[in-house]
């Protein structure tokens, strides 16, 4: 992708609107801009970040057994009146009257309408246990939407909805998702620590929230070290490892007391977290009032087992960069970056530095590597600024005094680290 | 992935209220459950197809340097006021009111949130031209939602938007994209013909609409054999291809009259289409009133020259049934298949036929091929019953003779026709 045709509209002041780092890094990196209050529309590199996050999300549910489908955004409020939630929502809920004058609801979540497909779906024991997932847009009508995607009223989640038989089955469910949960995390680079927590509107019998550490986190946690030194992505999804990691100290400052904390001193840890996740075990809270029975063995019908899991895939985008940044800009980890390399081409117009980035950018496509180039015409303070702003893992830069020399400059933006090289060992680094 | 895990909810009764054959298959393959009136949730198989079919359409749009971006779904009401749109929609337009008590509005359509967008983001007719597209689900208050996904009302659509300094350029927009759309609907095997239209709520100068041919489709289109003698897939997306296509006749019966038909009779080919796209040159109906202008090569503020471009990508779904079935249910073509091959175990529980499909399973999918393996404890009849319904575009079936032999029998959904092959020669043809 050249920058000279891209759409990247990048912001010189920072809007006073924006308080946190990751939104006002959001704006001036060209990746959302505000729509109305707490609703943003994605440009094409907040949309690339987005998209990847969504994407192992996706592939740890799939992996996880779970079935990818797609619940509607406008629900009917029927389905609310039967679960008995409708008044208990309050304001948060966008209602919304269609011309027939029937009372609808943009879903804030959809533990109603899922477990109206399963009831009208499934009759036996046998076809449990069931996974459901969604990557879908919600909305809450939050009275002052504030932090960027981090808190907007419109927001990308991926839910989750198990279906079991008995209590057994919905632990094993829920314990999938711990596990599932602490992976997907990891994957994106980030440190999540499960802490018990409490079930909220969602309602329920336990639950746990997924707090990723970051210097600007909402909230102060207190976690034993040993969440550091797990490796969750080798980790077997056994019971003992699920146990072991439950069992496992953690609170937010609310909660913890130092007099009372089981962790020796030297074993504790503190500091910030943003909540970008929470599972949910609440039995039958739902399936009773809906009438989502199953036939057991014995043939009697018998209400199902649920839970709910649920991944802020928005509040990500934001999150990560509140994890991922320095006073220059934004430093994305290779497993969400929009881009993998932005190569800066310093003398647009230089016939041996176009041919240079040329080569490169065709012979990178061709390995799958994704580049953006900056083939403008500007200042090279000004190019990078930029790359450092949008914060590209890798950026290889090519000037005219360089490629004389038959080597470009390769800058790794979280380490600053820089290194001359050869075209062909930068292409072997960068398809490696 | 295996049928005895998988959600799939099949229905033995065809729906009272399903009026066209996609939609009555779609119910009973499981692909879609309503939730509303003209509101469906999309299950495993059909969110398989749907996402088949966007990423064609995504594909196409990139290769056709289109950026992808995501408007909200929720708009507010000042943005219409300011086209002067907002009287003008009337009920099909789901209007919201807020917990502020601000007017919002679910889109159904978004040329006016884009020209927001480029407005705040773009002076210079250097940065033009600019064509943003996204994928995202529209609402139209439809007074009577009917044949299910053709018509829901809420339903995903790609929606392009283009950004040029004067006509010349806004036709070069148009025709890239005409070419783009033809080339679009060829690659899931649909011969489309584009042909003049009215440009309707979105206004404007020029459009073509793009209708799909269907035996059951919704309306008798007349058109130039040329249209289904031309190679869209090979065709150079040059002016020339472009003016050759639409100077080619094509029109609805509300507009054909033989008796002044241009096309001799030999040439003309007559038949039902559906629509499934159209594209609109609007020039400047949204950029002058809401002031969406860029500094032309003189200095001088010009209002651009807009354009766009849509494709029902949920009503693609539906389409692709209307063309692709028989009476024993869907034959979905390789291109938006949701697997490729289905696989049928005879006998589950036989340990030969089981580990000869778990070695297909395992090499097939490590070489990519996705493959949905029928091990229910169901009868033969029952499993061909239904990976006919299901529509795979190949089918494998695995029976205790046949292994003993050494041989599987595959057939081609499409033409019926079936070969006893070894087990390697199955898996040559299938990952070829």
């Amino acid at each position: 992708m050249r920058l000279s045709r891209y759409f990247l509209p990048l912001l010189k002041e920072v809007p006073s609107e924006a308080q946190i780092v990751s939104h006002q890094l959001m704006l001036r990196a060209g990746m959302i801009r505000q729509s109305s209050a707490g609703i943003y529309s994605w440009l094409p590199l907040g949309f690339r970040v987005l998209r990847r996050v969504e994407q192992i999300v996706r592939e740890e549910m799939n992996a996880a057994g779970a079935h990818e489908i797609l619940m509607p955004a406008i629900q009917p409020a029927e389905l609310w009146q039967e679960s008995g939630r409708y008044e208990d929502y309050g304001k948060e809920m966008l209602r919304i009257t269609d011309r027939h004058e029937r009372p609808m609801l943009y879903g804030p979540t959809h533990e109603e309408v899922v477990t109206d497909i399963f009831r009208r779906s499934v009759r036996s024991y046998r076809d449990l246990p069931v996974n459901l997932y969604q990557i879908q847009w919600k909305f809450r009508d939050e009275i002052r939407p504030r932090f960027g995607v981090m808190r907007g009223r419109e927001f990308l989640m991926k839910d989750n909805y198990s279906f079991d038989l008995d209590l057994a089955g919905a632990m094993r469910s829920y314990d999938n998702m711990f596990m599932a949960y602490v992976r997907t995390f990891r994957r994106m680079d980030l440190t999540a620590i499960p802490m018990r927590a409490s079930s909220g509107a969602i309602g329920g019998d336990m639950s746990h929230e997924f707090q990723v550490l970051a210097a600007t986190g909402e909230s102060q946690v207190y976690y034993d070290v040993a969440f550091e030194e797990f490796d969750f992505l080798a980790a077997v999804a056994d019971e003992a490892t699920v146990e072991h990691l439950k069992g496992l100290y953690a609170a937010t400052d609310e909660e913890h007391d130092s007099a009372s904390c089981p962790v020796p001193a030297e074993r504790l840890r503190s500091g910030r977290g943003i909540e970008v996740g929470q599972i949910f075990y609440f039995g039958t809270k739902y399936s009773k009032p809906m009438g989502a029975t199953v036939a057991g063995p014995d043939g009697q019908e018998v209400p199902v087992e649920m839970g709910c899991y649920g991944i802020g895939i928005s509040r990500l985008a934001g999150a990560l960069i509140e994890v991922f940044h320095d006073d220059a800009g934004i430093r994305w980890p290779e497993s969400v970056a929009p881009f993998r390399l932005g190569i800066i081409n310093l003398r647009p117009g230089d016939a041996a530095c176009d041919a240079l980035v040329a080569d490169l950018e065709g012979k990178l496509a061709r390995a799958g590597v994704e580049v953006l180039i900056d083939d403008r015409d500007e200042s090279p303070g000004a190019k990078f600024a930029t790359m450092d702003l949008i914060g590209l893992p890798w950026q290889a830069i090519v000037g005219p005094r360089g490629v004389k020399q038959g080597v470009v400059e390769l800058k790794n933006r979280a380490s600053g680290e820089r290194q001359e090289l050869s075209p062909e060992a930068l292409l072997g680094r960068m398809t490696a």
